[in-house]
């Protein structure tokens, strides 16, 4: 079990929502094409503005999964 | 268009409820006097503590807004 | 006043709800031994995922409070 | 002379060109309403892309000047 | 009271005598300009040498203050 | 639009010319590959110098492009 | 030569045994499936603990890999 | 002796008068209930300001002591 | 399970022989006081010299553990 | 050849026209002295203002060369 | 004059009395055998303690010089 | 004792074998020709890779020894 190999991507979520709903975006996008998703962590966190509020936040993460013989690097 | 200039200014806002609304409270002070604005980054999140509880939260953002013939620098 | 001695501590909260849930799971816990529990700092975001969701969140905080007779440093 | 005071406030300029060029804009645009410009440190150089060249350039700067009895800060 | 906004300004003070007083002469400059001067804190400590000494320090803050009705941002 | 998930690779360009070049000749690479190129940030600047001079400039960039759905992660 | 492209990305690797054996176990599963593999750094030494002894260590390192024309990036 | 083990802990000391006396304070109150106290690192330099003065300064140390049978980590 | 809290502490180790011993050492005298020892982070590598060899390495850690009722912070 | 010693020295060059023309003249100069110059790092880019514009460039680089039985350390 | 060349070098200087006194020892030491010292920068503060107070401050600097054609780098 | 000065250098040295070992090459390196060495703190940890294995290990280090009235700062 201690041997497993682990590869960090970064993606960057958004949603008019919060922080919280960005980063389940960037995750449930990831989750479509990637397989053992394992852990995230939040890199920076930004957003955009529109007459005097928060249009929409934009969430980077860097998320975590095993790789196994069929990942490709 | 690619010739703007931006300015960037730092905000700490505070709120009960939490980070996005002390975000969205340092924001709407900005908008009383500056235009432009336009994009945000999160650089702290910090809070107080009452009784076992978070008091209210302060979150400090870098905020930046195009820069005019009018605004004073 | 101003000769206060404060400590700081690093501690890990968890949620299945989100940021603001996680840090003040770590406080409600740190307050059942600790007095004086002053401010805290978010100092690092993560969380696991389950099936394409974020299982649970794990914020990082440093959490400080004053130092009395009576503190065990 | 030695107890002069500064202050840095941090622009972002753009150009199609380069990163001196984005530099000197924003630089440009500051001395119109600013006086006794002094230095400058270069704090992040980002751009845009389109159709697989670069668009265009843009560095922020933190650009520190003298305060004298007529600067509003 | 938790709905406090804050900006935060960098400036540098300079001083023949050490990091205390250069902090005191960015401060002390400051409140000639703006109200509700509330805490600072130190990002940078510089100097210049004459002769095998030193000749002046400089040291550069970040000076926080309450954002009230009249405050130009 | 606000819904969009982007992701950031980190890519080395090199040039004999300077850094501008070296950052376009990476982007000009991934352009081959990878649609939707938006943004990049200059993370590391380098170099190899060879009898005096710079033979050639190193320049990393993160490079953020959006993930549509035949994007593979 | 000074043209040339390259790509990093970042893996963990366990060992039971230590440090170098853990970037060691990273390096040969990324090996399988990338070509012109060139350099790694480390940027995180973790790992876990059992019955008060490290129970396997986690290495994180970026590794960099020139860029040809059948690299999918 | 090469086989000591240190424990670091994080306090912030305050003084009316400066930098170094709220250092020794810290140290002072942390001395009544630690022994072995060996070195110390300042993290953070900060302040509180009243009527355009600095009205006490608040400086964060780690304060390492060596780890001996007696200790309570 | 997703609400365990855990604390983090600062410990530095020693070691004739490397690294990955002096990590030992330190847990080795953590786990004679405190439970649940759960995970590390390298956090400074450094030694001391004697007669142009390394005479001991000095690794400082982040060793986390969960608290439970009995913990005291 | 993989037991080579490497030494870094922190150099800044200045120059009217720009970044690579300054990194240019720090290594030229350092080459007057120092032989096996390998390779170099941008630290930080600064500079100068006359006039409302830039007046001359100032960039730090880390400089590496292979450390010889005739360097002097 | 803007063509000049300059090496930063990094020292650690000790005083019983203080952070300016620290910093004004190494500056004095220096200046024995180097011509041309410009200006400092404090990059670590930390110190010694015996008997719950401190013993000697240790404050680390980067010191700047011109480098001349009589300089050995 | 407490008034001695230190200089650190930063070095570069490479090894087969792991990380020790590369630290150790460049300190007997420079005991070669400096005296007094004191400590390192390991900055920065690399290697090269070939067909799948770690072919060199490079750890750069900063190494602090005492000045006295015969070192050529």
């Amino acid at each position: 079990m201690s041997e497993h190999v682990y590869k960090q991507i970064e993606l960057t979520g958004s949603s008019k929502t919060g922080v919280e709903d960005a980063v389940q975006n960037a995750i449930a996008k990831a989750s479509k094409t990637l397989h053992n998703l394992h852990w995230f962590q939040v890199v920076d966190t930004r957003g955009y503005v529109e007459q005097g509020k928060v249009d929409y936040w934009q969430v980077t993460i860097k998320l975590g999964f095993r790789v196994d013989d069929t990942t490709s690097l």
